[in-house]
């Protein structure tokens, strides 16, 4: 078969491409991410490159304007190699992993909470369900037979008053070798049952004395983003912690496109074997920083959402997205860690958050778990937004939960120069209300690439509250800036000239991409007062608001309410978790109660299809407004509007 | 390297051998299978090979005499290739496989007793420990969300008031697609619990019905020859059933050189892939000649003894055959089959019968078990010879056990012409009291290729009643007749002249082969007496006696007894069970009530050092003559002796 030669800048990466290939395609061979939301359909049109040298075929669509066009930009997934190529692969369409060695941090602004280390040693459960024992046992003689793993197990049950054992295959298969390294001197590793009565395993055992030495790892598997932090189970502190992109991103954004990849002929194993790969990357990374013997990690603990969790275990995710929305399974089996091709000892085994349905996965019961909202009295909403938010309502006794897709606006899609919370993200913004200029402010402060969705909300709720665009999000036809122009019919305003940018083009703010997140946002809204109301309860009744994710704990909290995402909550009220997913798979690793407890919870969450509650599209309808149709639900916002005589 | 080119015949293989290596090695790789009883070091002579073109380095040991020497004969473990060869393996040096395909049949002579079918039945035992459940589940709708998994719990605790489930991820992996293939009609597998109040797994799910349709495979795992049954779970009836060598045999003939083997570099390893590789070749029979498929076979259950288990599941076993005789362990976990690298659907458990000791181990579990002598109020002997023999005495309440190592001379190794109880193999024998011409009666009735371990006992037992032999086992010097000769200082019988062999060379019994005969029996006669004597009891005493193993079932009970390997029991009380490992793992795949017990038998079973038990060796020298010292013991045999005037 013919071939050419494609170079990739500015990786530098070049890989041989077959005749016809795509250049999304060629690509992932080569390991030069292009972002590429829609998995390679032509839709989405983020996939931008800049064809400099050679011809490719296609790649031209609607999605490029004719100035573009010229300049050589083409979309790499409609483009076929037809000879040799360099290729540059803009910043904007580059994923940036600038930001992924480090936690999701809340803003600094808001109150963060989590379940601590001194609160789970202050209700005393911090009790990590692995555990290692040191032991001298008496060596065999001629009137002591006993078998080596009888030995272990008698010595443990007399010595120490433990009670019934489970000893797996390969702690027999190192015993022998193992128990007279040091003359019968071991440390074993024993895994508490989640249920009283049940077998505590001998999990693994090791010469000499090891009982300081226990580890384990807890991952978050976003669907963008993995998370991973090694924790030291004698101290309970974190040693090391990393994120990376989640390598199934080349093959679509969001979970819709991954499903629909993982249906294609070997794509369910393709999109396994890619975030096994992300997570041993993450666990090497881990290992090598904390510099702990990988053997001594005893325990892992994964949380992620119903799909990610799915593909994780490699498990067809094929009817979660498709009416009437069933997952295979919502309680997973402990699975042995090297079974599911995890680097880690054959004595690990993977702990995997149980969901409660397709779309309210075990990310948010890892958050209902870590957050503590699990054992409190108090009425608690827990609200993670992203692609979809997850809505939680209840409190230790019972349990209410339902997912909504808010659509990618918050993550940048849909939206014209919408991006991740990345470096070169505007994610915060004011505006002169005289001259309407614009200050922006950036991740990483550099000149600007795109949006993120923090910076999305900030933008929408400043023109809002201004009076630059109105309640259905239009632009006030009045206003004289060259900053707010027609284009092809569309409004816009200009966030940033060309020159003033990363990505040497005018990054705009359109009357679609404000469209796009009101009815993000009302989805959200209705969600939220839908739930509620199904449950009985008004905002008012709530003791405590839990925000989380990633999204959800950089957002603005009054810029949030502003363009009616969120309910006039007290600020006092709210608190923000960070990844509550990472969160509840680090305390369930540091505590054997909240694993043990994990699995109730799930049961006691009820859960409500959004799409089959008929007030739901009722309350929508009424959200699809800044902030809201009815603005006798935002009195504060009203106050304010008023003060500026933009309403009556 | 330089390379040589070596054929060995009759097998028409041919293989590249480096130059040095041994014909040993090259024939092991060749696939042209040698007797090499002792591992390959030389001291076996059995390994006799005849060197048709070409020339070895070495190979000649005193084991082979002048004659065979010019003949071309060389011991293929110390020849060397230096050159190309053709290589012929002559008859007595092949192993012999046209007995394996059917089962070891107890002698047409004996009471054959097994805990059958019906008995199962009768006693409302016959219960397989995996079932299978046909479903019609409810599909799911816009008001019924239940994940896949719950789908299927929820209906058979409702429907079929089952209680409590484990679902693994292999059947998570498969509901999705299995589920809706007949529209949400579906077969459920499940397995029992062992203990009461375990929840029950769901280990396979498949489309439509297939209740029955449900199969187990039943394995010995000998030291020289493992035997499967593939079983109907339905009917309860073995449906095929196969014998192979196994092929570990290439690497020692028995357990010790096995273990010495596993000691080497790699050896583990290798000893462990070649039994997982026989019982696949054994898997792939059953399902060719039975046509079940594959995926409908549910379970596996395997016993053999501690040696051949630690070795299956790729334990390292050194300790066994250092003092004090420590196994790694005797109770094994279920293990999933695939793990193993068995040839079974990811559903398949592995059980593998427990052991006692050392030297007790799960066959002899197994055969108790199989027996019902585990629930016999009657007082029991079971006792397997074997090149070890295991005895276990006791009744439903009780157990105890020993083993002793009888040394090889039952299975052909220490005697001259000792084989298997192969083709050819003398087997039975009676001499004409006047002209002491032989009668030689052979397996397959062709011409003598050897003598087997009942051949053995027969010819001895023969030649001592007829005075032929005294009780040390010396020729009577003052009989006259060429059958009788002196070779190289010893005496000995001419069993067959060469030219009525299959072998081209006299066949004879010598002084030397009594010999070994007689510390053979002494010490499964003196293990026997030992542990009755341990217990409180005598040979009057036993209800009944149990004989099991390939050489127990063929064995010649008046002739046992004539030579003192047993004592004078009263032939009505003695059973047959012929191969009792086998049994017991057939037993257990088909009453969970068997599998619910044996851990608890096997914990009852107190075992017996008896190279630690002071009365053992005054009982062994005692049993040094033919048939004792004292003949008191055996007053039958003492009436015959004396009505032929042999003895006053």
């Amino acid at each position: 078969m013919k071939s050419h030669s494609v170079l990739f800048l500015p990786y530098e990466k070049k890989v041989k491409a077959v005749h016809g290939e795509t250049l999304l395609r060629a690509a992932l061979e080569a390991g030069a991410h292009i972002n590429a939301s829609c998995g390679g359909g032509g839709v989405c049109g983020k996939c931008r490159v800049i064809i400099e040298q050679g011809n490719v075929e296609g790649g031209i669509t609607e999605k490029l304007s004719v100035e573009d066009r010229e300049k050589g930009y083409r979309l790499a997934c409609q483009s076929k190699t037809i000879g040799d190529l360099t290729v540059r692969v803009p910043v904007e369409s580059a994923i940036d992993s600038s930001i992924m060695d480090m936690a999701i941090t809340a803003r600094k602004t808001a109150r963060i909470t989590e379940m601590n280390l001194n609160e789970l040693k202050k209700q005393n459960l911090f009790m990590p369900p692995v555990e290692k024992k040191y032991l001298e046992l008496p060596p065999p003689d001629k009137n002591d037979h006993l078998p080596d793993v009888t030995r272990l197990v008698s010595f443990l049950q007399l010595e120490h008053g433990e009670r019934r054992f489970l000893v797996g295959l390969p702690v027999i298969r190192k015993i022998p070798e193992t128990i007279r390294k040091e003359n019968f001197k071991i440390t074993a590793t024993l895994a508490r049952p989640v249920h009283e009565g049940r077998k505590t395993r001998i999990i693994n055992i090791q010469h000499g004395d090891t009982s300081m030495r226990n580890y384990a790892i807890a991952v978050d598997v976003g669907t963008t983003t993995v998370y991973a932090q090694l924790l030291d189970l004698i101290s309970g502190t974190p040693l090391a912690q990393f994120g990376e992109f989640n390598g199934q991103i080349s093959y679509g954004e969001d979970v819709i496109s991954r499903i629909i990849y993982a249906e294609k002929p070997g794509g369910l194993e393709k999109l396994h074997q890619v975030i096994i790969k992300t997570i041993n990357s993450l666990i090497g990374k881990l290992i090598r920083k904390s510099g702990v013997d990988i053997d001594e990690v005893s325990t892992i603990t994964l949380a992620g959402n119903t799909t990610m969790t799915q593909l994780l275990l490699k498990i067809n995710p094929a009817y979660i997205r498709r009416s009437p929305y069933v997952p295979a399974a919502t309680l997973y089996p402990p699975i042995d860690a090297y079974f599911l091709g995890l680097n880690l000892g054959e004595h690990v085994t993977a702990l995997v958050y149980p969901a409660v349905s397709s779309y309210v996965g075990g990310d948010i019961v890892a958050g209902v778990m870590g957050s503590g909202m699990y054992q409190s009295p108090e009425l608690t909403l827990f609200l993670d937004i992203g692609t979809n938010a997850e809505i939680v309502v209840g409190n230790k006794d019972w349990f209410a939960c339902a997912a909504c897709s808010a659509g990618p606006a918050f993550e940048g899609g849909g939206i014209k120069f919408g991006m991740r919370a990345a470096k070169g993200a505007i994610e915060d913004f004011s505006i002169d209300p005289s001259t309407l200029e614009p200050m922006n402010l950036t991740i990483g402060n550099i000149p600007p690439k795109g949006i993120s969705g923090s910076g999305l909300i900030s933008i929408v709720a400043t023109l809002f509250e201004l009076g630059i665009i109105n309640s259905k999000g239009k632009f006030n036809p009045d206003l004289h800036t060259p900053r707010i122009r027609e284009n092809g019919g569309i409004f816009e305003y200009v966030l940033a000239w060309k020159d003033m940018t990363s990505i040497d083009r005018d990054i705009v703010i359109t009357e679609i991409d404000i469209d796009n997140l009101i009815r993000a946002k009302g989805a959200i809204y209705s969600g939220f007062m839908t739930l509620l109301a199904e449950v009985g309860l008004s905002v008012n009744d709530l003791d405590r608001i839990i925000l989380s994710g990633g999204f959800g704990s950089y957002v603005d909290l009054e810029k949030a309410i502003t363009i009616g995402l969120l309910p006039e909550l007290d600020a006092e009220k709210v608190t923000f978790v960070g990844n509550g997913s990472l969160m509840g798979a680090k305390m369930s690793s540091l505590s054997n109660h909240i694993r043990k407890n994990v699995v109730e919870v799930t049961r006691k969450m009820t859960n409500f299809e959004l799409s089959e509650t008929s007030s739901y599209m009722h309350h929508y309808v009424a959200a699809l407004f800044l902030p809201h149709t009815d603005i006798n639900q935002f009195p504060k916002l009203k106050q304010r509007l008023k003060s500026r005589n933009l309403i009556q």
